[in-house]
């Protein structure tokens, strides 16, 4: 028999009952035999680190329905959402998934015809390319007048874009999100569903019955017994790094041009915290999340060459046996190396950036990201 | 009248009764009128973070006698004798000072005679210029028998060559030093003198009673009132750097070469403090001291460039009255532009490495270091 699976490209920072929720869906609509994540490593989309290291976050999502994680690396994840989308769009073709569900604020909206509308002169597309989310919205709407607003929207189109870059290799499927919006700030009391940040800024405060009703029990706990991290767990090393750079080697990093280094030296060395930095580098011109990807990319010295690169691999972070007999079935018809022990060739090779991104949390929490770790098997007591 | 000025090359970490009897010598035998210091910054020869920052180590001098103090730049002051005995001559030449007096472990010997015995083939020459005292001092005792041991030997003699490969501006004073041995590590109960490297320790330790026979009362001061640094306080710093630099990054930076930056970053991920990383990066050909500076040069990010350049600047941070009237009377002849108050143009330009090398001190105590700050006058209450 082979086994066919549904891809989903996420973050699990943390796992919550929206996507366990959003797992089901996607198993019943599909009536696929594995449910496939390409998941964020130790860096997140926003620009910011995550809560949970990969290794605990795929323990999480094995426990709430996946069947196999592997690594959206560092320079598809510290993306704009045109990136980001087309590095997870990448790995679930590599991986031979068939569908690719994600979540949407507007289900109903048909994604791939939007691929109607596309520029046809090749320079405006480039551009595209190169800039921002809002900048294809503008255009959307006067080519259109549809109006993309929410930020899954955004996603689902560029989900639906890379999609059709690749040659069409997913069938498309917008699944209604659960619950609360993507960027709410609290959790509602009466509610199975919260959104991440609302669970985030809980865990980092330890109000552990607020986030009770929202998580699987395996999230629960592991909020509660593993080293969380923030931006101000890492701001003494970002600005010290801000501090001892000369102008010259900033600009070599990745997306900072324009003069920016100037602004974000003398906003490091002025402030004593990673708040009060963020708010004297702010502009209208860059947005709180761009800074901060740029002070992720500076904090891990992430050059352009690499942050442009694409997947170059298949990092497997875990599975369950359903996800381990996928592996079996697909290994010799994968378009790109399968890792799943990261070695000295992967460390001073591909893997370069992503090692250099996990060591930095080791330094804070102690525990080994990458070098020979091997991956995570579901834990059927959970 | 016109005024005379003896010169000193020091470090004044901290300044101690050995240097106060250094001063006073040099006083006598040359009937100078002023005292004049080029003095490290911020990070000192042996590759460590100064105990004091440069503004108190200068009110000390000028309270232990020096009239005028001006900055030995980081550039010159991370490296091994040769080119610290070149910058500081460089320097001391440039604010036409008649002698250079310096202490030595055998006054007597005729250091100006010693330079007849330099190599006349220019490859060999410059093979000097590029490695370590350890080679000349071979040298010498092959083409003359005499064998330079102490560190002060080593230093005078290169004080002795950089003065005649710049015509000679300088006439040499060695001075018998008095006391304790430069590397002495502990204080001696019943002397008045100490190794500066004894009274760190004890410093540390704030073991005040010993240290109050061997220092005057204005270093005592100071040290007990003001943020003291050593390497434990940046090792956080360093190790980050280490970890997140990838090795063409750090292939970039002064004097590392000979893959040297694969071994600091592997004893960096294993190491949690400053010393085990030390003792885990050592090797026979790599002595702790060039280790060190090779650590100062990561932390600082110092590149090959800016760590050869030499003297840019005379960099005043402090005077006496005399000092005062010595600098008005030269202010027109001196060599090198003189920077009284470090402004945006001198941060941006020649003293961008100093100024970054005062930064990271700045991060750790909170007191600024360089933009805006004019020189120390010296408080004649003291």
């Amino acid at each position: 028999m082979t086994l066919q699976a549904v891809g989903i490209i996420a973050e699990y920072n943390p796992f919550h009952n929206g996507h366990a929720y959003q797992i089901d869906q996607a198993r019943q609509r599909t009536g696929a035999d594995v449910v496939v994540a390409a998941m964020s490593g130790n860096w997140v989309q926003r620009g910011e680190p995550a809560l949970m290291d990969k290794w605990q976050r795929t323990a999480a999502a094995l426990a709430g329905g996946v069947d196999l994680v592997v690594e959206l690396p560092t320079a598809s994840a510290l993306q704009p959402a045109h990136l980001f989308a087309a590095g997870g769009v990448r790995l679930l073709a590599a991986l031979q998934c068939h569908w690719l569900a994600f979540g949407t604020e507007h289900p109903d909206m048909d994604y791939q015809r939007l691929m109607a509308h596309l520029p046809t002169n090749p320079a405006t597309f480039k551009r595209f390319d190169q800039t921002y989310a809002s900048l294809f919205q503008g255009y959307l709407r006067e080519q259109t007048g549809i109006t993309l607003n929410a930020a899954n929207d955004i996603l689902g189109f560029f989900y639906a874009l890379a999609n059709q870059r690749a040659g069409r290799p997913l069938t498309l499927l917008p699944l209604a999100r659960r619950g609360s919006q993507h960027n709410d700030a609290t959790i509602t009391a009466d509610t199975a569903f919260a959104s991440a940040t609302a669970i985030r800024s809980a865990a980092l405060a330890g109000d552990w019955a607020a986030i009770e009703p929202v998580v699987p029990t395996s999230t629960l706990t592991r909020l509660q017994q593993t080293p969380l991290t923030s931006w101000p767990d890492f701001w003494p090393w970002l600005r010290y790094q801000l501090v001892s750079s000369d102008v010259t080697d900033l600009r070599q990093l990745y997306q900072i041009t324009e003069g920016v280094e100037y602004r974000l030296k003398r906003a490091a060395l002025a402030s004593s915290t990673f708040a009060t930095f963020m708010h004297a580098a702010k502009t209208k011109r860059y947005t709180y999340t761009r800074i901060q990807r740029q002070a992720a990319g500076i904090l891990l010295q992430a050059k352009p060459a690499e942050m442009l690169a694409g997947p170059q691999y298949l990092r497997v972070l875990g599975y369950s046996a359903a996800g381990q007999a996928y592996l079996h079935q697909i290994k010799k018809q994968v378009a790109l190396p399968l890792v799943s022990r990261a070695d000295r060739d992967w460390q001073k090779g591909p893997g370069e950036l992503d090692d250099r991104a996990g060591a930095i949390r080791t330094l804070l929490t102690g525990i080994d990201q990458d070098y020979g770790r091997i991956p995570v098997k579901k834990d059927d007591s959970e």
